[in-house]
């Protein structure tokens, strides 16, 4: 077998740090803690996160950024949980950027928001390596994505500070291997949190959403 | 609801466009098809194809290039089918590109070779933008994604000739509704090939594997 290791140019990242570092400033001023939500097309993101919107709305005030390449389809379904929501469409971009959330927010009211929550684009890759300006990172991974992930695509699971092994109810019907899944997370990231969830059976997100809620409230 | 389009720059792509010509006319000048094979992590790509090289090793020259962020997990399990491998580790990127694919050819003797599979980064949105110079592309969408990504990452369901629903054995476990991801792939791309399978089972693989062959008879 023959290796080759060949890197791309990433020379725009400089000029994204900056207005994540103004985002970031901007949040802390309004007391607005900021969540990025990232994973593969089909984890399972907007469900956990309509699931989620159900246990915490009444408790805090929330806000989604919707990111997608078309359509509207998410926002539409996080907006029935009756938080405010704003669509970002990125037109084929394959991840959001400070810039993009720095605009979206021109358009909410921070004062009156506890918790931000922004769904990237769905995709392992990009959306690690671009600030927005959050608080923290997290990364659903689906039981059915298999148990190499977190290996194959390191920057992401290094880079949140929680990951959700999510479809759980799932892994009697596929050969991942849960404790090999979990070593390789805690190597990548020491402090790493990790819940299993099922957005279908409800497994663990009581957990999950307490944590969330200990987040805000720091 | 509020919706914002932002348009991300794409200036790169003229150049690879370019490189990616060469490497069309290099492959067509050696009697080599090739196949970019795409799809979200965890689709279940590289299963796929140990399953298809196991039908085909015996009965036409494959070669292999596996395009991975980091490790070489995918290119040792395809060596054991008895194929020559080239693993590409982008060291973060989260695409191939036409360069990448001229640099990994000089490693092979391409007169030697009936049909070049390209398994590109586990990511559903940006390798569909880099053309690498291949006769098609082929994308798999897991059931467990979710019926609603063909509309949600519409580009690379344009440009690819087949789409795979894989893992096809997982379907009564999901709410993925079969007959709206049909309709949805062939409004999107109307002479698009969609086979059903499942590694699990061998459900549509000796179709796959016929299809295929017929591909590179042409």
């Amino acid at each position: 077998m023959i290796k080759l290791e060949i890197k791309l140019m990433k020379n725009i990242l400089g000029a994204n740090d900056e207005i994540a570092a103004l985002n970031r400033k901007l949040f802390a001023e309004r007391g607005v803690v900021v969540m990025n939500l990232m994973g593969s097309p089909g984890s399972g993101k907007t469900t956990l996160l309509e699931k989620t919107l159900v246990r915490l709305v009444d408790k805090i005030k929330i806000a989604v950024i919707e990111g997608d390449l078309f359509t509207a389809k998410d926002a539409e379904r996080i907006e029935r949980a009756g938080v405010e929501v704003i669509q970002i469409n990125t037109a084929g971009g394959c991840h959001l950027d400070a810039a993009m959330i720095q605009k979206a927010c021109t358009s909410l009211d921070l004062n009156a928001i506890d918790l931000l929550i922004v769904e990237n684009v769905g995709n392992l890759v990009c959306p690690a390596e671009f600030d927005i300006g959050e608080n923290f990172k997290a990364v659903v991974l689906s039981i059915t994505e298999g148990d190499d992930k977190p290996l194959k695509y390191p920057l992401i699971f290094k880079e949140s500070e929680v990951t959700l092994l999510n479809k759980i109810d799932l892994l009697p019907f596929t050969n991942f291997d849960l404790r090999s899944a979990r070593e390789d997370l805690i190597t990548l990231h020491p402090t790493i949190k990790i819940f299993e969830t099922s957005c279908t059976g409800g497994t663990g997100l009581e957990d999950w959403c307490t944590w969330l809620l200990q987040k805000v409230a720091r």
